[in-house]
């Protein structure tokens, strides 16, 4: 996120009053229009000023979202939109600009230079534009999806929204540059789960974790770290809901906060700080079974009316770690923050506990991806022999997941498949973010049987390494997981997979035979040490692909990180999957609204 | 191709006259719709008993086809369309339909189970539906690309046309029950290349290369083998246009002709009889130098102002071989047919001879494709060092291809590369058949310069073949190879290469490692044998396209078929490939007309 320029706000300050006054209430095409069912249930902020703020609301039936967009000392142009990656090129664009004399509102998209072109079909719609003293505000709509090839397909998981602001007025559209303007992304999940909400229960208490009176550093990036601690006597509970508490004023630099639970055993002491201090006591490392999970323009988290996730009594830790994500990018001093997450809780159990299960790889380092790839594909496996043991009869049902991987991830999916058929996406990320980690509802609660395997998929882009990124804890080696909250509470902890690591070896000694260097295959080396030594060509790389998709794996079927299912778990077979799932095409909007060929003239005074 | 069921037509023929009556001269939906500029230039029977006619035009700057269907001793409807490889499933369709009382137009589509839908956005428009005593015929255009995801994009390849008669009224669209009708496929490339025809020469003589009077055996394929003798005395010339003859009434029945030149030594002896009769002279096999090629729907093939083809002289043999083969799915007995090819030649010789280069794959078994395959691709090169050597310093101009594989091939590219980035394709067939196999003139004359390099891929399907297929000559082995026209002529008559030997046999050991079956790597097994027994997995799968994009090659960059250029061609690096070619998004159409959301009611009586 990239803040704007003030020297150039600056020199373009004379325009923004004589343009400003083009701009009185205007309603255009109206057709077919229905007005927003309620003011917007959603709201983020575009920029870390608070210049650009997008409201949004979703109608499932009609497969469109309005957005209001309020823009802040309106200048002389806006442009908002989505792109697969946050880039302003190859991007779906709406663009207000005026020529000093006009306003004009369109439907673009940009080309792989950033240049801007206007859409043949305009499928963006604007419905008003309205003045006050000091913003103007956009109301448009449009289809999920539009059958324009120019345009961004809104599906259900990350949206990298983009934005620039046009400080001086342009003579067309074609004759906007860009590279020249304040850009930035925001990441945010727009097609929200729309769920009922379940009424809380008479009994129900609220417990605020925040970490009082930080003062915010002046840095880009800042983890903080704060340790809660319950009282001695504090009883089993269930968590119902969740929900941040942002302190005002501060909405667009709390980027994410995350609750852990801390090991059981653990007696852990105080503090308060970032995350990296030397100051911080090394037990906080233990304190990492997330509890509650809010990034960004996530709304409330509610468990499903059946179900709470435990708190309290006997076994579960008495400390907890609260951990917020500030982004700072302008370097803002001596901000005050009191941020953290309220919880709601009951001591009226519910039926079932719910629980957390860990789906994709072991961290090892036998997984791993070759530099300079641009997306390859790494895959765990819960298989039908771990869900067979440890899954109750009458299975569990997943109703929210969060994604995770460190910095390489580009996409997650995890997808569930029974007699060897992939039935359902249990979620799917593919604008995958590593810097936006949510706990997502899912759309529909998804039921896994015992015999029904998981398999999850993480998509890495390594263009910029050097040398192989190897599987591990570390933050530049990687990770595939799918954190699933499900009910009923199960002893599965784990069930996550990796090559077997003889075969690994297999795989080391055949790109000997095909090259003039050595990978050392003798006993000493360390698999990171191995990889390193690849001769990373073409046909080490499609062999190491092809490797992953057929040597058999070991499994971790694991009650706990360290203790696992009896049974036998290595060189184990990869699940047979013979039917796969097909991508549905899209529906394109039935009735296409008659709309302008062209850009829509925005009211001239 | 399949013909209609006689039964299914007698039990509906109470149906068709009164449907019939109701049809008169309609003109719908003319908005924007020009009228064709010009009667349709181009015709083609869809199926072998003439039912059913297609005539076309092409606007090459709306991008629109005009198509004109006509359907003799029309009965209660008709479906007509294109789907990826003539399958009615997955199909992009006109309907028209008639319900007892009415009649409908539709654009619709066919799901996987061949059920008939109405499309989301109507993109045939239908200009008129006219009745004549014994036919209907129907005028509808479409653009090439509509953007709609349900329709076949219209391309310059080869185009899966398929067609279905209704023998009953139905109730609604939905009831057409698609497995229970007459239906057929044909092969056509729409998108035909339009360049005005070059002017005939005073001095033009034409010669009719004619198997007469054959009797076309009742049988569903007869390739027929007729072998022309040239007089002694015939001089050097250049053809410089052919075109097809064919006897009037066997229109559906012939399906494609070719004609061969002998090699020059050869003396060859009278024959006129099917390709595969034991009488057949093997020395007829040595007739392989395409000369002439014109398959169902083709127009005549005129050569460039500047350069025609040598025909007679010395070096030249007295002997063709033209190969005709007939089509009759019906088992139509004692058929007359005199069909074959008129070549226009001249005794002015133009500025260049034209020439003709094969590009590809050596015919060897060391490219391979594995069993079960849906679409493996062989690649093969003409690489920079080789077009160094052999192409004049100005380079060659290739005006037209012809692609060709066996009997698993079903796509065919050949990409020119220029300092490590491709520029241009020369051919695609992204639905290439080979049953379908035309020379095409290119839409644009494409230059090689010396240091150019042309890559071939060809993509295969062996999804029915229990053992891998090999390359060779052989019918159930494979070739991929692209017959380049072009001038002028060079000596360099191939341009092809495989695998290195070598490293195949390396791939054979590192399978071995992989797996408990034993592939024999001993010196006396043959490469068909070695592949025959490689325990086909996705592990030996992948890795052997990983060996064919890695290992080096080996080169025929050769004079004729046993003489190479100097140099050393074995164990050849692959070209290195640093930036590829991009698929253009279509072009969606900048206004859609704003059609029917639904069917359109045909004239009520």
């Amino acid at each position: 996120m990239q803040g704007p320029s003030l020297s150039m706000r600056e020199a373009a300050s004379m325009y923004g009053t004589a343009v400003a006054i083009f701009f009185v209430i205007l309603v255009a095409a109206l057709q077919g229009s229905v007005p927003p069912k309620s003011p917007f249930p959603y709201h983020i902020p575009l920029d870390s000023k608070g210049v650009l703020k997008l409201s949004w609301n979703i109608s499932y039936v009609q497969e469109t979202i309005h957005f209001q967009l309020s823009v802040r000392d309106f200048r002389a142009g806006v442009l908002f939109g989505m792109s697969d990656r946050g880039e302003l090129e190859n991007a779906d664009l709406v663009v207000l600009w005026t020529d000093g004399n006009r306003a004009y509102f369109a439907d673009t998209w940009s080309d792989q230079k950033g240049q801007i072109h206007l859409d043949t079909q305009q499928d963006y719609q604007l419905l008003q534009a309205q003045e006050t003293s000091d913003s103007l505000s956009l109301l448009f709509k449009r289809s999920f999806a539009t059958c324009d090839p120019k345009d961004y397909l809104i599906e259900d998981d990350t949206v990298h929204l983009v934005y620039g602001i046009l400080e001086e007025p342009v003579q067309s559209l074609e004759a906007i540059n860009t590279s020249g303007l304040q850009t930035g992304l925001q990441l945010v999940q727009l097609l929200k789960t729309e769920v009922p909400t379940p009424a809380m229960p008479e009994d129900v208490q609220k417990m605020d974790l925040k970490a009082p009176e930080v003062t915010i550093p002046g840095e880009e990036t800042t983890y903080w770290c704060h340790v809660i601690e319950l009282s001695q006597s504090f009883s089993r509970h269930h968590i119902i809901m969740y929900e941040a508490i942002v302190t005002e004023g501060n909405e667009a630099l709390v980027h994410h906060m995350e609750v852990f639970q801390c090991t059981a055993e653990l007696d852990n002491p105080d503090f308060s700080g970032p995350c990296d201090s030397k100051m911080k006591p090394d037990r906080l490392n233990y304190c990492r079974h997330v509890l509650a999970a809010w990034a960004l323009g996530a709304k409330p988290f509610y468990y499903p009316e059946e179900a709470g996730i435990a708190f309290g009594g006997p076994g579960f830790s008495r400390y907890l770690r609260l951990e917020i994500h500030y982004h700072n990018p302008l370097k803002i001093q001596g901000r005050q923050d009191s941020s953290g997450i309220r919880l709601y809780y009951t001591a009226t159990l519910r039926r079932f506990d719910a629980g957390i299960m860990e789906l994709g790889l072991v961290y090892t380092p036998v997984m791993a991806i070759p530099p300079r790839e641009t997306a390859f594909v790494l895959t765990g496996y819960c298989t039908d022999k771990c869900t067979q043991l440890a899954l109750p009869p009458h299975g569990i049902h997943i109703f929210a997941s969060q994604l995770h991987t460190h910095l390489t991830g580009r996409k997650v999916v995890t997808v569930l498949a029974r007699d060897g058929q992939e039935r359902k996406i249990v979620n799917r990320d593919n604008h995958y973010s590593p810097h936006f980690q949510e706990i997502r509802m899912l759309k529909k609660i998804v039921s896994v049987h015992p015999g029904d395997v998981l398999i999850t998929s993480c998509t890495y882009n390594t263009d910029d390494r050097e040398v192989a990124t190897v599987g591990g804890f570390g933050i530049h080696e990687e990770m595939c997981v799918n954190y699933v909250h499900y009910y009923p509470k199960t002893d599965l902890e784990l069930c996550k997979s990796a090559v077997d690591p003889g075969f690994l070896q297999k795989y080391f000694h055949l790109v000997n035979r095909f090259n003039s260097e050595e990978v050392c295959t003798c006993p000493q080396a360390s698999v990171p040490e191995q990889f390193t030594s690849v001769p990373w060509n073409s046909f080490s790389r499609e062999t190491l692909k092809a490797l992953y998709n057929y040597a058999p794996i070991s499994m971790h079927c694991n009650k706990s990180s360290a203790v696992r299912f009896q049974g036998e778990w290595d060189l184990q077979p990869l699940p047979k999957i013979i039917s796969t799932l097909k991508e549905p095409t899209p529906n394109c909007p039935a009735h296409r609204a008659p709309g302008p060929a062209g850009p829509t003239v925005v009211n001239i005074g």
